[in-house]
């Protein structure tokens, strides 16, 4: 059961947006047994859209297209699936009438481009689009089945949702993978790898294992191929265990699991909460929790105290301590946690300060020196991190990393 | 002068990562000339990647190939490229040293298999990697260029700026293509597509238009084909102040901007200061401030008041109001914008408070229920939104929505 992504869209090759909805579908179909062979992306021109379709169904059983159905004049997949497939276009009224329904939900008129979303290939079966006014259309040619969908994410993986991931479930007798994947921060992916070379060089054959590094973390994916679900489940669980003895300190979490995610139901279960006081993560931290739904239960509020002003008046930070030690100091972020702990009555706050860079640092305290502090009902506990030169990633990693420390206090 | 770029890696045909570098890539060759006319990913298997290296040479005059070069046992790109050019391996002792020196700046010790990413493809040129320990490696055959690069992003960016993009501007004669991107913020794609209808119908030949829509914003890309920069330059110019004049309101940057940098611009020029009271977006309208370099110009901080507790006693949001009127009315994020302009002493604040959901809607507030308030020196203005019904779309709408109503006050 092989499966190829076609994304559509000159925007991706002039690298205009990034193509997200491929690592989703390819994940949605992994779980259920697909293999994604390959994934491709070609412009909106109708002959490359035409030898990319011919190209697939030479290879895949299943091809999944998305982008170029806009109601706009540059998408020309329509046109393309009605050239491939041979065949004219009809008009769903139907269709139509659920575009005027989205409409009429937000008060507004169906506009005339968009009314013509509802006319298709005739040699697709339509999918409703729940989540917008493009239709999805599946069209089976050869033993090879082939969706188009919009490229807006949420319309497609309403769609996947909706209609593609069950048929496809319950058209093909798809065979067994297993992925587990187990997270940890804390220490680079060569010495990683070096300290658990012996237990990998020991894997089963049919288990294979990939290391994922990302900006303070690496991801350790476990795939495991064969007949029985069973006996698959029970080899990763023992690889697992063995693994999870030899790192116990590294592994924060498993598969799609966030460290925000992971902290916030560890407060849950404690029926504990967290505030937090940033400065060189200017918001990051907060930002990370409450992008988990429920996170009012644990969260209660931040003070991100950018300016040194804010970090006196707000946290009661020492003027003195500023000019002693300077913002970037134990003394400055142990005070942030303590401070931001008690006005917002918290049982636990992290607090960071930090040279984020391109610009501030010094031969002292050169760009990347972060001070983290977590407080909680046992104390304070502050640590220097020496991060590097990129920004973005230096905000990203302190957030993943604080986050990690609160972690371990809550285990 | 065509491009392919070859992303080889398990890991984004499972769904586990998404393709950052590709988009970065075309970007970057689209702004020296080079056309990306195909975008592939496949596994890390020795057949797969010689297979797709024999393919894009007969299409692409240069071909880029990322991933698959870490240290670990899972990634096979070295000894496919040295089966495709049918060479063995030299180990460069310079490369070695450099990984060492690496390590030094660290304070750590060279591991056994970084030391080991010093041996090379034979039929490679090896180009330093400044920011790690994979090197990259450019080959030749048959007048068309292949580049592989390690997939880790900002290692990637370096060998492309430090060695690729100067080597293929000095190479190649390069055709003209001009993009301008205009951004607009407040109207939906089919809308928009028919408010500025007439202006698109009469684009000159050589130039094409293309909608990019994203969470709350649609970017209108314009694209210049000719033989004579100057001229591409004359009418893209003379299109966009048509355009200009057809939806001023609507326009909050171009090309590259974000609206979070937009904003400092104008505060910056202003020598005005801004804070953020922020309930539903946690935070996020503070990141994006800060996550521009130079932000501490003009950002002081924020007040992230999550629970109700923490906007009575860090704002003075009244409770009588929160009981009357709710926490998501306009009495209380007038309140929240105004308390957090006067606590940090800025020139404006931006205040949220909403429903990100999935849970909490009501039938008179249902999921997607934002009101959001702009205090100034000329007074606060707080308006009411309703998004959809997506937490984490939500969340990014509101705070971009934010940060536009601000920038409306500034200019």
């Amino acid at each position: 059961m092989k499966a190829e992504i076609i994304t559509i869209g000159d925007e991706i090759l002039i690298g205009q947006i990034v193509d997200t909805n491929s690592a989703w579908m390819a994940q949605q179909l992994n779980d259920i047994g697909v293999k994604i062979e390959r994934i491709v992306t070609i412009p909106d021109a109708l002959d490359e859209i035409t030898a990319a379709l011919a190209a697939a169904e030479k290879r895949a059983d299943v091809v999944l297209i998305t982008g170029g159905l806009g109601p706009t004049k540059d998408d020309v997949t329509k046109k393309a699936l009605a050239e491939y497939f041979k065949c004219g276009f009809t008009f769903h009224a139907d269709i139509e009438a659920h575009i005027a329904r989205l409409f009429a939900r937000f008060g507004k008129e169906m506009s005339k481009l968009n009314s013509l979303q509802a006319e298709l290939p005739s040699a697709c079966e339509p999918l409703q689009n729940n989540q917008g006014t493009a239709p999805g259309m599946w069209f089976t040619q050869n033993d090879t089945v082939f969706v188009s969908m919009p490229g807006v994410p949420y319309e497609m993986k309403g769609l996947m949702k909706d209609h593609v991931l069950p048929r496809i479930k319950s058209t093909y007798a798809l065979p067994t993978i297993l992925h587990r994947t187990i997270l940890t921060m804390g220490m680079g992916e060569s010495w990683l790898s070096e300290r658990i070379a012996e237990w990998e060089d020991a894997l089963p054959a049919h288990i294979k294992l990939a290391y994922l590094p990302s900006p303070g973390r690496v991801r350790l994916r476990l795939s495991a191929f064969g007949p029985d679900l069973g006996a698959l489940a029970y080899s990763i669980f023992t690889e697992e265990r063995k693994l999870t003895k030899l790192i116990p300190e590294l592994i924060y979490g498993y598969d799609d699991d966030t460290i925000e995610a992971v902290v916030g139901e560890l407060l849950r279960g404690k029926r504990q909460t967290v505030s937090t006081a940033e400065s060189c993560t200017g918001g990051l931290i907060a930002h990370k929790l409450t992008s988990v739904s429920g996170s009012s239960d644990y969260f209660q509020g931040s003070i991100i105290s950018y300016a040194n002003q804010v970090k006196i008046a707000s946290l009661g930070v020492s003027e003195l301590d500023i000019q002693t030690h300077g913002a970037v100091s134990e003394a400055v972020v142990t005070r942030m946690a303590e401070a931001v702990k008690a006005k917002m009555q918290t049982d636990f706050a992290i607090a960071t300060s930090g040279i984020a860079g391109p610009t501030g640092g010094t031969d002292e305290k050169p760009v990347g020196t972060v001070w983290i502090a977590v407080a909680g009902p046992n104390g304070t506990t502050a640590k220097k991190y020496l991060f590097g030169q990129n920004r973005e990633r230096n905000i990203e990693i302190s957030a993943n990393t604080a986050l990690n420390m609160l972690r371990k206090q809550l285990i």
